[in-house]
């Protein structure tokens, strides 16, 4: 399999089968502030495990004084949290990329927003008691395949400070409910503002490494690299992004939206990994011109804020609708995409096009 | 748009667009007699709906002597059934067809199973008291948008003995739970044995007609059309189809199996919405040679049933793995597809290549 399409070609049957079976969030779903289970997006490496709870042990060990084992309800049993986050794919806008890179062919819609509930990461480790000289905490999955060529369980590591300090948990509950099988049943690992490969799902292993973690899905896969000659970055935190939920009514099976003339309230949210949003810019003449929207309630920091923007076409018309985000960090979406080789944080802006009509 | 792909053409972005909101069951999920919630199919003509249950009233209308105007609390407090069905989307295998239909691009995976709660439809058409002259009953849906030049919300309609004499619903529950937005939320038609397309979701209005329903879902869409110039038949019950659940581990992003070399089962599922089934053919060599699968638990009439299949790959080698179901109506399934303009009802056998490693 090459790694790109070619030149003008459509999306192959292997993107396809990617496609049918792992989903993004439907944009009109931006309404809730919290994504109904079945919405939020899912992408899946392998193949979803069927895992017996009773049976099920969660694995703390490597570098630590005490390892643990322990049962689903040890863990239940433990000082709870519940955060609600925005969880975003590293691949999200990869399809939008030219030549673009096979794999799951996302546009802009592989987001959603949980209620997490689980034991602090932080705690448990403290519990095993982290030797000197750890380095990194490597989280496995009970998912198994292959992947360039290596038989492997997923596998992704997060530098040992990040664990000790950051709002990382240990969840069971996906807005009040067990985890679904999809999600990660019966336990995964949540990292607020993390790029979802972060947030290992089936979470069975938490080992403490004394060198960096060298697994495929760590020095391979979810880098951003720029030409194949590039060893390139490890992808982390969530690139600022605002999206708006199309307006008016769709065709089928277009997707082409028509909107009638006169007022409307154009709504969306944004999030950012790296920082509070501190603005949403709105065009709706494809990006010659912005206007500023109207920030709602802040939700917390790691749940997308909402936002409007009023509009009012006096004519039918085509239009290009566009919105970009801004955080406190001083990012900012960018007009048009940074290609790199895996298809990875494409957060250039959205474009909706609507017809206006009487 | 063109209605058909072009020769060779690949997956176009408009298929696409659809394929990243609507998904299938992943087929691993086959092993869950009643699939989770978020992975049982989806498909969505327009937008989800997001509707106010307090505000929202079911109408039963048009030739009834006693029209009646239904909070969801009135539905919720008559006699309760409950049913588990198989659905399948009635486009199901229409991206396996050359020239390839141009609409939701499914494989093969446009299915699941639920359990589904509600009120009979029977008992509230029986209190509504149909009118002598009644044909057929029209479903609306609150969804709305363009489909074929025409504004509408997605409606279709039943013949009044299949209302009367079946047993459909009118549910509110989906595995125990409230419907989810995808699926309906508060009140969807549940007809079991029918194609999707017939189980109205954001079921809103139940109208008995007195001349056969001819709007665009009937007339135009779901219909087995042989060519352009064909009127063709309506789309009604699932035919037969088997799926397995691919055996080994699968390459990320190929979906490629592997199989240790040794005894095996192969499992998976069938369902016939013209009768029980009866029996499932099963192949290792690409449909040369078939075996009989052995038919696990009957779990109620409108329930896919699983089967079994043991197997014993002997050496490393490439094969191809295939299912057939055959229900007690005498239905079978094809080898191979009967291409039709909207791409519907291709319940051609499954295969799913498999590599056996040492």
């Amino acid at each position: 399999m090459t790694s790109v399409s070619s030149d003008g070609e459509g999306i192959t049957l292997t993107e396809l089968q990617l496609a049918t079976r792992n989903h993004g969030l439907p944009l009109e779903a931006l309404r809730w502030p919290v994504t109904p289970i079945g919405l939020h997006y899912v992408l899946v490496h392998y193949d979803i495990p069927q895992v017996d709870p009773a049976a099920f042990r969660l694995e703390i060990g490597g570098h630590v004084r005490r390892p643990l084992s322990l049962t689903l309800g040890e863990i239940r049993a433990r000082p709870a949290v519940e955060i609600t986050t925005t969880m975003e794919c590293a691949g999200n806008g990869r399809a939008l990329l030219t030549p673009r890179p096979l794999s799951q062919p996302w546009l802009a819609e592989a987001v959603g927003t949980a209620r997490w509930k689980g034991a602090r990461l932080a705690a448990v480790l403290a519990e095993a008691e982290v030797l000197d000289g750890g380095v990194e905490v490597v989280f496995t999955g009970l998912d198994r395949g292959v992947e360039g060529d290596v038989e492997q369980q997923f596998e992704r590591s997060l530098p040992l400070g990040e664990t000790l300090s950051g709002d990382a948990i240990v969840a069971y509950e996906m807005n009040g409910q067990p985890l679904p099988p999809q999600h990660g049943f019966p336990l995964r690992l949540v990292v607020p503002g993390w790029y979802g490969m972060t947030n290992v799902k089936w979470l069975a292993g938490v080992t403490v490494v004394t060198t960096p973690f060298a697994g495929h899905q760590q020095a391979h896969a979810y880098r951003i690299r720029l030409d194949e000659d590039d060893a390139g970055v490890p992808l982390t935190r969530m690139l600022p992004r605002a999206l708006l939920v199309p307006p008016g009514i769709p065709d089928f099976p277009t997707r082409v939206r028509t909107v009638p003339v006169g007022p409307c309230v154009l709504e969306g949210r944004a999030w950012s990994g790296w920082g509070p949003i501190v603005g949403v810019d709105v065009s709706t003449d494809g990006g010659e011109t912005w206007g500023e929207a109207e920030l709602g309630e802040d939700e917390g920091r790691w749940s997308w804020r909402p936002w409007t923007y009023p509009w009012a076409p006096s004519a039918p018309g085509d239009h290009v609708l566009a919105c970009r985000a801004r955080d406190a960090s001083g990012n900012v979406q960018p007009d048009e995409p940074i290609w790199n080789v895996g298809g990875y944080a494409n957060n250039a802006v959205q474009r909706v096009p609507v017809r206006v009509a009487d």
